[in-house]
């Protein structure tokens, strides 16, 4: 019986236009993680839930998509438990895996198996889809991918550098112009210590954050809203309006954050990392920023934004450093690095401000009209030699009329048309047609070659 | 909680030096198929569990990865469909989507859904993992990737010859010699016609297909225990024994089969795919195998194998030629032709035989020793010059013991160190290191973009 197809959803096909242009970014990404000597692993999409879950937080256990069990999956399974309807638990007990939620939990999990093969400091990256059972919206997908590059086993402040540079190359490739956004987890630990409320930390930077949106005055209020006294805020005030160039910024915040030790070595650490980055060059505007709070649970020491500066969307690039990758899987002391590429969003980006280079989506070089028999049996032999010599060609498979063939060859912005008919079947020639300038030579098999490489 | 990680069975984490050997395969594959016209698509791992059940038989459907619904997964569900126990129902009810079988239907799917975008003739590639849950065993995986070509919307034969021509060309560059087998669904059809037994086709096939390895007689004998007269063993006989060229096969065949319209019609269709793709060259051997009989329920004309030469191995590639792709999707008359390279097969005949160029795992082309700050900041200027001319290239992040910088070079297969100690430093010049030979020199900075370019 006939069914109507649908695909999930939050989930997409990609047609070969939007292949095209995805595999630009990815190949883009993949190239830059080549020359600065990362190399690439994979991971199954299936986890062991077990080690998924308890990794991601309430929520993300929930957002978990779990596979069942193959076979008599309530074999064993207590009945009281089936009876009581409760989904969480007995979901657990009749999958015991998982699609993975992120790259970052199978890297430490594959780090952890694989430690006694792998050479320390270990430059991996990985490009993958991941899943989450996340509500589907704008921009926001159950299947997506992430591209990951992190450095472990190494606590050295070049490791920034260098991802700082790496980031730089991709995006001065792509074409799309971008702030990166820096911080470190112990400015912002020094900074809730000088207001005397550690456990703040969270409360602080998410009202600072907002000061370009709703004002200095507004952001007081809301942090008195959260707890803080007015004489905390008075103290914290100055740090909220740093401004300057990043030294300055960096000097200004040393002196008011002189009392946490913390906050110093922080200061410290941002200080190497930009002035080495910034010696080196760069494509982006480096930006100090104190009210950065990504992954505040998770990393330890510097923290990585990117913003594009032409489009207005969400970070499209992030990471940082942690100290503790794998503890939860028995081996403490791995520390690390990493970033993360955005893939959806900066093809929103690209897409947006129109940076595909010409040509990406061109099916093939040239297209070979088929007249019959023996028209298609020479321009075969023809395009064995053209693709011996790398360039893509085809046949139209059917001898159909003219206006269709040629029509393929429009739709598909095949930029040459072939033709081998009679005439040119007779002095060994071939006709090429150029689709834009509408021009068209009679070559022979070597000019065409030469014509096309 | 520590706890010590696994993966589930039958899947697989892949090191950076396995991915290197795998991306040598699939890339090499991807290059043909675009040199070939192919364009790429790519559709969700998970597919609503209607798009896939009852699409690969009863056994299939048991095969599936079935992912567990969100949330409440047992709200609406009949008492007593839970109290039964009856988990192929009960799954088809607490689970409404799974994960891919194969990329056929997925692709049947995407044809039907996407029928409005495209242009036919559509010549599609798709290189994508798909799921099985099979009883895991040596080079059989429950994740494992399928690259597949079809050209769906033409009924000429130029296809299936610029098909073979495909396949020809991709293990030309892989360097595996082989043997194409060929065969044509409406050949076996004449033949079961012949011994008045349509409906013995696969019995017949399987026999057949055994008289390498038991000989003439003991394939008579099984035929007759199939149920075939021995009058009917005597007709077939003639065809089992086919010898010659593949042209002589055929005229063999053509007289042989002379009262069957249909089986004319396969050899018909036979030889002029097996003249063209010969009158072409090719690489390969070209072999008619009337035993060839895979995927028989689902292929209605040419059918494909390809067998490596020099690696015990079952079949590494297979295609052939479908009537109705997108019929169970509502979408009736779509023919086409297809072939799939089987990548881990692929992947063990490649490891076997060793085939894999120098370097390909290469992790960089130079690794710069890190003698300390002022040192390294002169590296990474250095290496932010490599990169920008193409060339990859790391530094050491810590400026740890001489031995273990060298021994990541080592390990890692890094063809070059590049030393930037004091007396560089001084005048400006790079040692650079060949790790094969253990020569070093010193050089500037463009010498050793020269070098390493």
């Amino acid at each position: 019986m006939a069914q109507k197809p649908s695909i999930p959803k939050g989930t997409r096909d990609f047609t070969p236009a939007e292949m095209a242009r995805r595999n630009y970014i990815f190949d883009t990404i993949r190239d830059v993680f080549h020359l600065f000597g990362f190399r690439q692993i994979e991971t199954p999409a299936m986890e062991n839930l077990c080690t998924l879950m308890g990794k991601y937080g309430e929520e993300g256990d929930k957002l978990l998509f779990k596979t069942l069990n193959s076979g008599d999956f309530l074999k064993g399974v207590d009945h009281s438990l089936i009876e009581s309807g409760d989904c969480a638990r007995l979901g657990a007990r009749i999958c015991e895996k998982g699609l993975r939620y992120d790259l970052t939990v199978p890297f430490a999990r594959f780090v952890v198996m694989h430690r006694g093969e792998l050479q320390f400091p270990f430059k991996r990256y990985q490009i993958q889809p991941v899943w989450r059972a996340d509500r589907p919206q704008k921009g926001r997908y159950r299947e997506f991918y992430q591209c990951d590059a992190d450095v472990v086993g190494s606590d050295s402040l070049l490791n920034e550098v260098e991802l700082l540079q790496l980031v730089d190359e991709v995006f001065r490739r792509l074409g799309v112009r971008i702030t990166i956004k820096l911080n470190n987890r112990k400015i912002l630990a020094g900074i809730a210590e000088l207001a005397g409320a550690p456990d703040k930390i969270v409360d602080i930077t998410v009202a600072i954050d907002k000061i370009d949106k709703i004002g200095l005055d507004k952001v007081k209020e809301e942090l008195i809203e959260r707890g803080l006294s007015s004489e905390t805020v008075d103290i914290i005030t100055p740090i909220i309006t740093l401004s300057g160039s990043n030294a300055e910024r960096l000097d200004s915040l040393a002196s008011l954050l002189a009392s946490s030790e913390t906050g110093l070595k922080g200061i410290e650490e941002l200080r190497e990392v930009m002035t080495a980055t910034e010696a080196l060059g760069l494509n982006a505007t480096l930006e100090l920023d104190v009210s950065l709070a990504r992954g505040l649970n998770y990393y330890t020491g510097t923290i990585i934004e990117v913003k594009a500066r032409d489009v207005e969307i969400g970070s499209i690039t992030g990471g940082g450093r942690y100290d503790n990758l794998t503890g939860v899987f028995g081996l403490p002391g791995v520390s690390g690095v990493g970033i993360s590429f955005g893939a959806d969003r900066i093809y929103d980006v690209l897409n947006t401000l129109d940076l595909y280079p010409a040509g990406i989506a061109e099916a093939v070089k040239v297209m070979f009209v088929n007249f019959g028999p023996a028209e298609a049996a020479r321009s075969l032999a023809v395009i064995k030699q053209l693709r011996a010599a790398g360039i893509s060609a085809e046949i139209y498979p059917d001898s159909a009329k003219m206006k269709k063939q040629m029509g393929r060859a429009d739709t598909l912005a095949i930029p040459y048309v072939a033709i081998v008919g009679e005439t040119e079947l007779a002095d060994g020639t071939i006709s090429l047609k150029d689709m834009a300038s509408g021009e068209q030579q009679r070559l022979t098999l070597s000019q065409l070659i030469d014509k096309l490489k």
